[in-house]
C-alpha cells in the first residue's frame, strides 16, 4: 500500500460519516487494485459508505480512481464526433440496437463497450451473439478501424478497462452493497470515461423492472452521472425513462435482435421504437450534429423511414463477423423449439406488469443468467405483445412463450400470465420519459 | 456454509436496520469460524451492525456462537463456588494480583484464563511472567488440580476457547468495528463463559486510561454484559470504576507485582488497595459466601491484615513454577538498569493525568506492546506517586522512570512530566466507584 493512505483511518473517516480528502480515497482504490489491501478492509469501507453516504467529490475521486486503475482508450484519431449511450438495464430493453446504427447514420460515431446480462436484465453483447457467427471479442485496432469505416462496433470490455471497478463491483455484489447511488454512478461513468466517447447519453431506467424502482433515486442517479461526466471533461445527459413494464414486446436475445430489425424497418413496438428516436435524438444535440434533441429525433426519423439505420446496422453485423442476411430473413435467427401462446387471465385494462418478474421468467427459461458463469440460450424468451392502459379479454392471447421443452413453456406462461394486473377500470399509459438532465 | 444461512440475506437485514433472527445469526458465526464465510462478508456485517446497532438478543446470539464455537471449561469436579473477575483494560491496573488471592482466602476457587497487554493497557499474564520461573501455560487438568489445592490458578488462554471470537477481534481491529458495545460485550463474556466460573463479576473502566472514555457508555456496556452472563445462566455483576488517572502507582511488569505484593502485605497504594478489596467483597457476594458486598469486603480486610492473602499469593506463585520468594524479597524480580526521578512541572493541585498516554509512554519503555508479537522488557516501566488532589511543589519528586537506558529514561521522563495537569485550585479526588450493576 502507498505510504500515504492509512486504510484503517480512511474506514474511520467514513465510518464516522465524514469525507475522505480526494487523494486518500485515489491511493486506496488503486492499491486495492493492485491488491495491496485486504477484501475485508474495503467491505467495511464500502458498507460504511453505503449507510453513511458518499459525497460528490468523493463520487468524483471514486471515478477517476477507477478510470485511472486501467489502460482508457483513445479515440482521438476516429474522424467524426464518439458518442456513448448507456442503459441502467431493464427488460426488453434494445435501444442500444437501435439507436448505435441510427446514430451512426446521422454521422456519429459509436464505439460501445458493453456487458452482459445478469438476474432479470439482458445484455446487449448476449443479443448480438444470438447472430450466427457475430463476435464481440475484437482488437482495439479492429474496433478503431471498424468505427470509422461502418460509424459503429460493440465489443466486451477488455480486462484491462477499469479492473478497480471489476473489483469492487464482485466486492459489492458479495457484501450487499450494490445499491449505492454514488457506487453505482462512478462504476458506471468510470467504464463510460475509459471508454472514450466524447459524448455520453445515460438512460436510467425507473419503475419495476429498473434497478432504481423509485423515481426519485433514478433521478439522484442521473443527475450524479451528468455531473461525474463533466468532471471528466466529457458532454454527458441523462434521460430518466419508465421502465414500469416491458419496453418492447419481446424478451430473451434472437427474439430481441428481430425485434430491433423491426424497429429499425419501421414495423417495430411503439414504446421501443419512440424511446430510442428520442435517445438518438439527445446523441445528435450532445455530439452538435443536431441544433437541439427535437430536431436530431426529426432527423432520427427520417433515417429510420429511408432505411438507413437498418442499412448500418447490416453493415454492423457483417463487419463483426455476423451473418449479414438475418436483417432480410430473420429466421436465420436460432429459434426455440416450442412457442406456447399466453391467455390473458381476465377481461379489463391492464393495470401494472411485474416487469421484474418478467425478466426473471425469461431468465429461467435460459434466456439470462442467475450467475455470472451461467451459459445462457440464444433462442428462448418471452413476448408480452399488451401495454399497460390496453384492453383485454380473458383468453385473448396477449403473449408467447419461447421454450426448449413444453414444460418449461408451460411454466412460464403460468407464471407470466401471473405478472400481468388486470384491472376495472381503464389506466392511462405511464409516461416514456420522466426526466431529463441536461449536459 | 450451513443451509439456513443466506449470508447476503443476512447482511441486508442488518444493513436495513432490521434484527437478525438468533438462530441465523448462531449458524453464521459458526459457519465463520469453520471458515466458510469469506472475512469480507462478515466485515461488511460488523460495519452495518457497528453503524446500525445490535439488538440484546442478537449480543445474546453472538454470545452463545462464540461460546459454541469452541471447548468450553467443566468446573463442576470443583468443590467451591467459582468466580471469575474480569476488567476491561486500564493503567496500573493490577487488581486481578490481589483480588484473586483474597477470593482464595475466602473460600472462593478463582480459574482465570487472562490475556497478554496491548497498546496502552496492561496485562496480567505479562506482569505474572515477570516472576522468575512463573508458567502461564497450563494443561486443563493441572489447574483445575491447582485451583482445588490452592484456590487460585492463571492461565492463557487456549486456541480452543471461543475461536470464533478470536477470528471476529483479529477482523474487527482490521476493520475498524471493534468500539461497538454489543460487540465488545459478547467478546468478553463469552470468554468468561467458556472459562465455566458459576459467578462473574465484571470492573468496567471509564476515563482516559480506559477503552470507555465516557461513564455513560461504560455503564450501557456493565448493564449488557450482566444481561448477558445471566442469560447464559451466570451469576454476574459488574462495577463502573475510575480510569481517569492511573489506579496505583506502578505501570509496568515486575514493578506491579512487587506494588500488589505490598498492597497484600497492607503496604500498597490506597485506590488500588481499596479497589482490590471492593472487587472482592461484591465477588464474595455473587459467590454467596458473604451476605452481601460490604459482609464481602470486611472479609476481604481481614484476610488482608492476617496475612492469608499474601499467603495465598505465594501458593499460587509457587504451583505455578514461579520462585516464592519473590514475596518476601522484590529484589528477586527483575529491575531496570536505569531509575530516573521525574520532579514535578509547576507548583499546584494535580488536576488531570493525560492517563492513556501514561500508559503509552510505559509501553514505549518495553513494557507493552504496540503490536500483537511484539516482545516486552519485564523490568521496565513508570511509577506515578501522585494523585488527582494531591499538592505538589515545582521540583518535588513525583514518579520514577524505571528504563533500559538513560536516554530512554529522559524521554519517557520528559512525556510523564507532561501528562500531569496542574491547577491553581484544589480538585477533588475523582469518586473510585461510578456505578454497580448488581446480579
Amino acid at each position: 500500500m502507498l505510504p500515504s493512505v492509512n486504510t484503517l483511518e480512511l474506514i474511520g473517516v467514513k465510518r464516522d460519516g465524514g469525507e475522505v480528502p480526494a487523494d486518500a480515497l485515489t491511493d486506496f482504490v488503486l492499491a486495492y487494485a493492485r491488491g495491496e489491501v485486504p477484501d475485508y478492509q474495503v467491505a467495511a469501507f464500502l458498507m460504511a459508505g453505503f449507510l453513511n453516504g458518499f459525497s460528490r467529490a468523493e463520487a468524483e475521486a471514486l471515478t477517476a480512481a477507477m478510470v485511472a486503475s486501467g489502460r482508457t482508450l483513445d479515440l482521438s484519431t476516429l474522424s467524426g464526433p464518439t458518442v456513448d449511450k448507456h442503459s441502467t438495464g431493464g427488460v426488453s430493453d434494445g435501444t442500444t440496437l437501435v439507436v448505435a446504427p441510427l446514430a451512426a447514420a446521422l454521422g456519429m460515431q459509436v464505439l460501445k463497450l458493453s456487458g452482459r446480462g445478469l438476474g432479470h436484465t439482458g445484455g446487449t453483447l448476449d443479443k448480438l451473439e444470438s447472430i450466427p457467427g457475430f463476435s464481440v471479442e475484437r482488437s482495439p485496432e479492429d474496433l478503431l478501424e471498424q468505427v470509422e469505416r461502418v460509424g459503429l462496433a460493440v465489443a466486451a470490455q477488455s480486462g484491462d478497462l477499469v479492473p478497480a471497478d471489476r473489483a469492487l463491483y464482485a466486492l459489492r455484489d458479495a457484501t450487499g452493497t450494490v445499491a449505492s447511488t454514488a457506487l453505482i454512478a462512478s462504476s458506471v461513468m468510470s467504464k463510460k470515461i475509459a471508454g472514450g466517447a466524447g459524448a455520453i447519453l445515460l438512460d436510467v431506467k425507473t419503475g419495476d423492472g429498473a434497478f432504481m424502482k423509485e423515481a426519485g433515486a433514478a433521478r439522484e442517479l442521473a443527475e450524479l452521472c451528468v455531473d461525474l461526466g463533466r468532471a471528466a471533461g466529457r458532454v454527458t445527459a441523462a434521460l430518466v425513462t419508465d421502465m414500469s413494464q416491458p419496453l418492447g414486446d419481446a424478451v430473451g436475445n434472437a427474439i430481441e435482435v428481430a425485434e430491433a430489425i423491426r424497429v429499425l424497418g419501421g414495423d417495430g413496438p411503439a414504446r421501443l421504437t419512440d424511446l430510442s428516436l428520442t435517445l438518438t435524438g439527445h446523441l445528435a444535440a450532445i455530439a452538435k450534429v443536431a441544433p437541439g434533441a427535437e430536431a436530431g429525433r426529426a432527423e432520427a426519423e427520417r433515417a429510420l423511414a429511408d432505411g438507413r439505420g437498418l442499412e448500418r446496422f447490416r453493415r454492423f453485423v457483417e463487419a463483426q463477423g455476423g451473418d449479414p442476411r438475418v436483417v432480410d430473413d430473420p429466421s436465420l435467427l436460432p429459434s426455440a423449439p416450442v412457442q406456447l401462446p399466453v391467455p390473458a387471465p381476465a377481461t379489463g385494462w391492464l393495470a401494472t406488469v411485474a416487469c421484474e418478474r418478467v425478466g426473471l421468467i425469461a431468465a429461467t427459461l435460459g434466456a439470462g443468467r442467475q450467475r455470472k458463469d451461467d451459459s445462457i440460450d440464444p433462442a428462448v424468451g418471452l413476448e408480452v405483445n399488451v401495454k399497460i392502459g390496453d384492453h383485454v379479454e380473458r383468453g385473448q392471447p396477449v403473449g408467447t412463450v419461447h421454450a426448449r421443452d413444453p414444460e418449461a413453456a408451460e411454466r412460464a406462461a403460468a407464471a407470466l400470465a401471473g405478472t400481468l394486473g388486470i384491472a376495472d377500470e381503464q389506466v392511462p399509459p405511464p409516461p416514456l420519459t420522466l426526466g431529463e438532465v441536461r449536459p
